[in-house]
């Protein structure tokens, strides 16, 4: 019985893992080196792709540098100390080992009892970061693929929370329209998952927020009284720490007050900015965080592992498992029991089986120590208040308030719609110099740099002002023709 | 600014890779040598993750050994050649390294422009299935994380089919009360996605099966019948390729034209049986499946890559960006225009910015082709062919009818309702020889041997039937005595 060696020989591993050694330490050492972004032309990509032949394949030498060229002369490379786009980090290498090790153990996260240690291994992490932020006793909580997932968990259990036979009748079992509470500057992920599970866009009642992004807590109180008044079940609220454009910081605090006063689920989409708990000098920021019911939280966006990697916590656990338990033929019926105190992860979340996502946050923690996330986070906000200062000094001004390490910034020589900006900031990423992109801040486009690269220091930030000057220079009174341009600096 | 550094230096980088290579090496080259499974102890599993203290971080080779200690010695090997368990492959060598070009690149698959070559070889990888699935044309779709995602995709596409306005009012704006038509024996992640989209367990009709537990095509009518008769909204029939437990195919041919006649969606979770495509002489039990409206096919169940690696497959592209695009501020608004034919995959998925999950069987097809999926496959169905042979002519009874390479089989000697079946297992499991599971038929429980590694051998088929029969010749007459039993060998 004929059948394919997918193990390869050892020979032939060994000679494709120095292969690939040689290409990722070149690349691992000397991203910095390399252009940040580069146009790509999609027939090029398109003709690249399609060049391993699944009828004929490569070699395998070939079929793997095909793989290595496409990664690296097409598009961004997000671990570049001068990508100062989106929150994509440079990965550690520790967190790179523990997906290596995930993928040639490749157990399967339903059970406890099919995969004891990464099992064991996720609850032990759920219950430390729930502790870092804060919730005192029991800690709910899985891993996620990704923020919206996790988000998506938070809404499904606030509506079983509010409306405890959501399980069995779903929303049509809701007498009343059922309600939901953001800011107008909430993740889109939000709007997502308010359309998968069954409200629809209309349940989300964007609040207007303050000049610094964050929520109107006034305008949500009198908002939540005036729809309690025409009949409406309001039953959860979001607050939001960290904004993907603005870096606001919604007061958690307040928000936690009025959800408690209502009687409703208070979540925080900490995706980005929940790391700042690792700041002793600015946590402060997150005061309230841990009075809410759940928190999303997104490693792979400051703490430096591969995607995706998300934290859902909550501090109901017990409500975990009555949302997403299924009972089958073919699990094991009184897992609860066999193994103490904690259900098996396929209970516990809207996914089934699942990748061991623990793995590279624990690798990471196991190589580095919380200390060592505590002074990247300082890092990052030193680098980001040293590009707010020189900016300044140097004549231009900032357009937001935050901590969090975005800068947005704009010039007086600036047209007051920002299409000036949205060029530079495309003559920027198309010179492959830096990765910058443009946030309209009331309605003008600021430029808008975010550090979250570890490798990323005081030089990469001078070097940007240095540039960002010259630009002006060789602007001033002298505008370049409009052009068409691409999107490659939007965010 | 001091920061930590995150890459390490190249010589701790090399001394980790050699120890990281000669350890999985040696497990990679000698899985086959290993227990299949082993009990473990709670606390010594604990107490093991815990001895990696983030406080005080142990040297890097020692959190590495320890992490590798944990998975070697704990809990099941999947990629164990005698693993005859659940859809847990081992992984292939191609689609091992994909994974840590993944996690040192970490693209971000949001955006073309972000990732041009990772979102562009999704896309090709997307057709291209879809027109092995025999899709004839426009083909959409996305990477899942999981099955369980995949189906909930589905089930939001054909909310959004069925009810135009279910994105903006939900489900509370649909008049009629929504159903949805599966069997008995779906997966239970279509449990999952009723209550995580809103429509709650009532909503789903499962319907009886016949003998070989396929879904009963003159209920289902007649169920569908009466349903509209009495003011209910069938909106969707769920077909199964390849049920969990028994291996059952429904008559996708049967069901596509009962979805065609009362006009509505047709899914198929083909999660685990989809891969009888690839096989010339079986793909014929899959007639019908490519007449749907969504596929959902687990690449990490039968094609030998890590989990998690879904693809969600639909012949109505353009409904997928009306169900899921959410514009913002920071995405670009004219990204469909700008690259092309398609959009942006986070305007066409559950997800946002997620991990590149296409990479692992592009590398796999890129170094063996088509035509080795072609191979294993029916290497797969040739032992599971060989193995109910064996069985019969050693006097055991088969109890399920199915191609795929799920077995179960029991004996004249169990017990009726299948408790020495139970023991059995438990017996064998604990023994670490192999690792099989139970399931019941008609109630009573039968032994279950699932064969998806591509190194299981026909060495391996007979060395089960062997100790099979050792075990029916040491208990005949002298059943062992009942006693409390884990649930290792559950399914």
């Amino acid at each position: 019985m004929d059948r394919p060696n997918f193990d390869l020989s050892e020979k032939e591993r060994m000679g494709l893992i120095r292969l690939l050694l040689a290409n990722l330490g070149q690349y691992y050492n000397g991203t910095d080196k390399l252009k940040v972004s580069r146009q790509a032309n999609r027939e090029e990509v398109r003709s690249l792709v399609l060049s391993n032949d699944f009828e004929n394949p490569l070699d395998f030498k070939h079929s793997l540098s095909n793989v290595l060229k496409g990664l690296t002369e097409y598009g961004l490379h997000t671990p570049h100390p001068r990508y100062f786009g989106l929150f994509n980090p440079r990965t550690s290498f520790a967190s790179i080992l523990a997906d290596v090790v995930t993928a040639v153990f490749n157990p399967q996260l339903a059970m406890w009892s099919h995969a004891p240690y990464a099992v064991e291994l996720e609850y032990q992490l759920v219950q430390q970061f729930g502790r870092k932020f804060g919730y005192s006793q029991d800690v709910g909580g899985t891993f996620c693929t990704g923020g919206a997932e996790a988000n998506l968990t938070a809404m499904v259990m606030a509506l079983n929370h509010a409306f405890p036979d959501y399980g069995k009748s779903g929303i049509q079992g809701i007498k009343q329209p059922p309600l939901l509470y953001c800011s107008r500057e909430t993740h889109h992920s939000i709007l997502k998952a308010a359309r998968v599970c069954g409200l629809g866009s209309n349940a989300i009642v964007p609040i207007d927020t303050d000049d610094r992004y964050r929520i109107d807590l006034e305008l949500l109180k009198s908002r939540l009284e005036s729809d309690i008044a025409s009949g409406m079940a309001p039953f959860m609220i979001i607050g939001t720490a960290g904004t993907t454009g603005y870096g606001a910081i919604d007061d958690l605090e307040g928000l936690s007050a009025i959800a408690g006063k209502f009687g409703i689920w208070f979540h925080v989409d900490a995706a980005f900015g929940g790391a700042l708990k690792f700041s002793a000098k600015q946590e402060k920021y997150l005061r309230g965080m841990n009075n809410g019911d759940s928190i999303t939280f997104d490693l792979h966006k400051w703490l430096s592992v591969p995607m995706g990697a998300s934290l859902f916590l909550t501090s109901r656990p017990e409500l975990q498992g009555r949302t997403f338990s299924a009972r089958t033929e073919y699990m094991p019926k009184d897992s609860k029991i066999a193994h103490g105190s904690f259900p098996d992860p396929y209970v516990n979340s809207i996914q089934w089986s699942r990748r061991f996502i623990g793995l590279k946050i624990y690798m990471a923690l196991s190589f580095h120590g919380w200390k060592a996330l505590e002074e990247q986070v300082d890092h990052h906000l030193e680098l980001a208040e040293h590009l707010r200062e020189r900016l300044l000094a140097t004549g231009w001004i900032i357009k937001n308030h935050t901590v969090l390490p975005i800068v947005l910034f704009s010039h007086s020589y600036f047209d007051e719609d920002g299409a000036f900006a949205r060029q530079l900031c495309d003559e920027i990423v198309h010179s492959g110099t830096f990765w910058i992109s443009v946030y309209p801040v009331q309605g003008v486009n600021a430029l808008r740099a975010c550090i979250t690269n570890y490798a990323s220091s005081k030089e990469d930030v001078e070097a940007l002002v240095k540039l960002m000057n010259i630009y002006v220079e060789k602007y001033m009174g002298n505008r370049p023709a409009k052009k068409s341009v691409g999107q490659q600096g939007s965010i």
